[in-house]
């Protein structure tokens, strides 16, 4: 039986990845899928996250805006990487989807609540205001849902500062919410998702795909890449998001580590870093992990296997 | 015409006070109750504040549940000050009046926005929860609404540590939310309200208002004052919530002052202090104040005023 | 018996005339004078320490230079409040007397443990970084110390943020140090020394006595009181550092409160706050005080004979 | 020429194998030993290094006692790891060495001023609190040394906290101070020193000595190896503090990476967490190091060559 997904992202070019890879997987039924301020504002990843919908011609799947701004702190959005759109690179057809009317925190509510205990998954890609605002809001799903997968934080390692992530530190007291919460977390950080290289060959292998949503992988991977050779000096893009989603699709393409995990919230040199304590084996009560090593070939055969499933659309 | 309010509390013998004191003024519509964890437990407040709908025969007006933890925060209480029940004392009635099925949060929401804009006042007499959540949820309250009167904080003064009050520290992530949107916000603080002393002279004012409702403020008030003097050594209780409410009555009844507010999330002593700016004039856009002198006659004339509008009531 | 003081200061304008009511009053005994970074570098403040000992013919007196930056922080100096040379205004003399070959950490270490138990009083009028490095250094200084009777701080008034005065921001590290020792300390802070205002008629009266230092008093307390209209406000200075000395020599020169206090190390908005917590009566064993009501007339006259005291100086 | 140094230490087990190491190294010329609070009181750690002297018998070298308590908190000891004289384990001998009458922090400046600039390398192996005040008191040893190499902090790895390591979280403030400073720095920090295990291998190779120093050795890491497993879960016992004496006899001994470093002093989580920024090469002017890889086997010669060296000592 596919595993029932909600995926709350901010698009952004991975995850436009983690949405096609989502679709294109017969592992995953996608429930609905939620935006958020973060890569850029609310209306244009929002906007991102529809034109993507008509680029793989996802349908009958509903999508809703969230929060068009952090729980405590100003926002902050990625241009440099993103772009001025958020997903800057290839041409974005217009959307023909239209919104769902729920705010983005009533949908993920009423999608947990309709569906039975333990059989939906939350995958965040993004900062994590609309998760905390949900589970405030009905704190019942916090035991209603089976696990929260999401991409985010580090424990040995930042991007938005030495030892934070973006997008725990754009929202880190929504970040704080989430991993103090009840349900199992697993954190795909940066520790992996700079497994995640998008490397010349990979980009080989989508490019074979051939078909019209493979090549907008392909332009958006270009334009991801140089923008973090540029900024970051990466020699290939890690592209984060899909990790989350390969992880649901497929543990086995990753290793994890149960460990506990807390947000800092006052820290001057280390706000919004996600503090993991390696110090002695998990408490038996610990219901959080990270994740650790990446099989990146077997990551990579998901997303390109997706793209195939997907095949070709008119646009 | 009579100024439009939502109550937001958390029953809470202050809070009873300033229900009735609502309930009893001309000058005020009272449009929605909603209630949030403080004092005591959701559910505890919550069914007082049914209680208190019913001592007053409060009908036609929605009441909502809302939030049952703080944002970031873990509970914090006051059985200390109201009781294991929360509003200890006088007997309290079986609610006869249903709760409103929407979350305290949305009926907000839906409230201010199904009024003219600058039409409605939120008055809050309790931690910040609900409100912050709302404004989070849908920003455009922030200009609509009226005016944000709220019950909390202090300049000089705290007693839930040395500088901090129990409604502003128990959700300081909250409390930064409202006090850093752009309504219009007056703080009616610790400054003002130890001005508000239920003096043998009050009680005894009440007391000869004669009719069931006065005589549950009655038997509210002794608890309330024992409480306070076992707690805090007050010689008389200071009716904190109901100076909010007066203030949008009448705001002659206390003097206020233009200020610049925010809320401190970081001080290990001085978490969830209100810091007012009083170093200069307050500049052209400063939309907080502050206030600063009751005037003791003429606040506790609106109440027992409100007291002899409603009148008998029988239980 | 005149009572025994190390002045640690930083001159600055009212360090000055600490320095001069110190010197012209027979009820102080002034075993050393210490200077360290603050309203200046340590360089000018204590070259302009050593003019003022010229200019009072200050001799038999030990001088020495502390630290030059505070224990954690960088440096903050207030050049809008005391000029370039740390006292703009009337032309300051070439020193002719010597620094004493010990660092200022020391000196004041040996002072203290060359007298008698309980009978040195620390007056600090500048950041704290040579007393808290002194009490470091040698922790015995703590139980033989008489009092610490320091210019700092405010319970209800800030300067330096809305809630921190300049001499504890500058250091807070260092003031947390001092205000956390065992020593008996009183905090003369800006709610008395706001009330210490150099107005016309003081102005008068120094200028009455006619002599060379009472006219470089004027001067100072001329470009003091311009300097202070202009940054903050004020229509005439506060001389705040006179004040601590003040009351050294007539505790009735002001109203104190006992009350426990710290200093806020990690706030956002209230860095170097001096938290008084008036909540309830002091506790036994609280060993700090804080100054509330200023006897202007009195404090005048104290200042006015000392000027008197010290006469005619030939330059 | 041998490595001019000064040992800053806490004996503590691992400070008196680092002691020993510097002493019976030809590349090292010991200047002084100075003691702080840490592993164990003041007076314990300072006794205990007075031992260690007559163990290995280490004359002409001056010791001096610093300071007893940390800078701004309060004391914390490890009596878990170190037991409760601080170097429990094996019995030991009275001192005869008598303590310098000088401060540590004056015998510290002394040193550093009496010797050439740039020859000059100071080696804590404990808490910072010496070596701020001393750079804090005469700011010019910042940069008259040659370099700081310290055992303390870790960039990936804590011990105190799940990010933070003893020496460095018991005086954050110091340690803010020394990695601020200019002076070169290399940290040897918990990343590094975990690989210094006293295997059953070391120990065998420690008793074949057959000295009585090598036996007070293998004493205490007997009692070392404990205390670890109990407290902390090793199979072996790590022996930090060698390993900075280590790097300064011979730098081959490890690998080293040049970062930007910092020290965490507001984070709930993260106080004193030691914080490296691997984002991007390390600017021209950054003048920190971290310790990366440990040659195990070139690390435990150099200690059991030194033991040789000294010998057999009649006690």
């Amino acid at each position: 039986m596919p595993h029932k997904i909600i995926l709350d992202c901010d698009p952004g070019h991975d995850d436009a990845v983690a949405l096609l890879l989502a679709h294109g997987s017969p592992e995953i039924d996608l429930l609905a899928v939620t935006t958020v301020v973060g890569n850029q504002t609310l209306e244009k990843v929002t906007r991102n996250a529809l034109a993507i919908a008509r680029v793989a011609n996802i349908t009958g799947v509903p999508f809703a805006a969230g929060c068009d701004r952090p729980l405590v702190r100003t926002i902050e959005n990625a241009p440099d990487i993103h772009g001025d759109s958020g997903m800057d690179g290839p041409e974005l057809p217009d959307p023909t989807l239209e919104l769902d009317s729920r705010h983005a925190v009533d949908l993920i509510i009423d999608t947990v609540m309709a569906h039975e205990p333990n059989t939906v998954t939350i995958v965040p890609t993004a900062g994590l205001t609309n998760i905390a605002m949900a589970v405030r809001k009905e704190p019942r799903i916090a035991e209603r849902v089976k696990e929260v997968v999401l991409m985010g934080g580090g424990y040995h390692v930042g991007n938005w500062s030495a030892v934070a992530e973006f997008n725990i530190k754009i929202d880190p007291e929504a970040a704080h919410i989430v991993f103090n919460e009840k349900w199992p977390l697993t954190m795909v950080g940066l520790d992996l998702t700079h497994q995640a290289l998008a490397t010349d060959e990979v980009a080989e292998r989508i490019a074979a795909v051939g078909t019209k949503p493979a090549k907008f992988v392909g332009e958006l991977l270009e334009f991801f890449g140089e923008a973090y050779k540029d900024a970051q000096g990466f020699d290939f893009p890690p592209v984060h998001d899909p990790c989350a989603v390969a992880y649901v699709i497929d543990p086995s393409v990753m290793t994890t580590r149960r460990v506990p995990l807390d947000v800092e919230l006052t820290g001057t040199l280390t706000l919004g870093m996600t503090v993991a304590d390696f110090r002695a084996p998990a408490p038996a009560d610990c219901n959080t992990s990270v994740a650790v090593d990446l099989d990146h070939r077997k990551f990579w055969d998901l997303v390109v296997d997706a793209l195939q499933r997907i095949g070709e659309v008119e646009l």
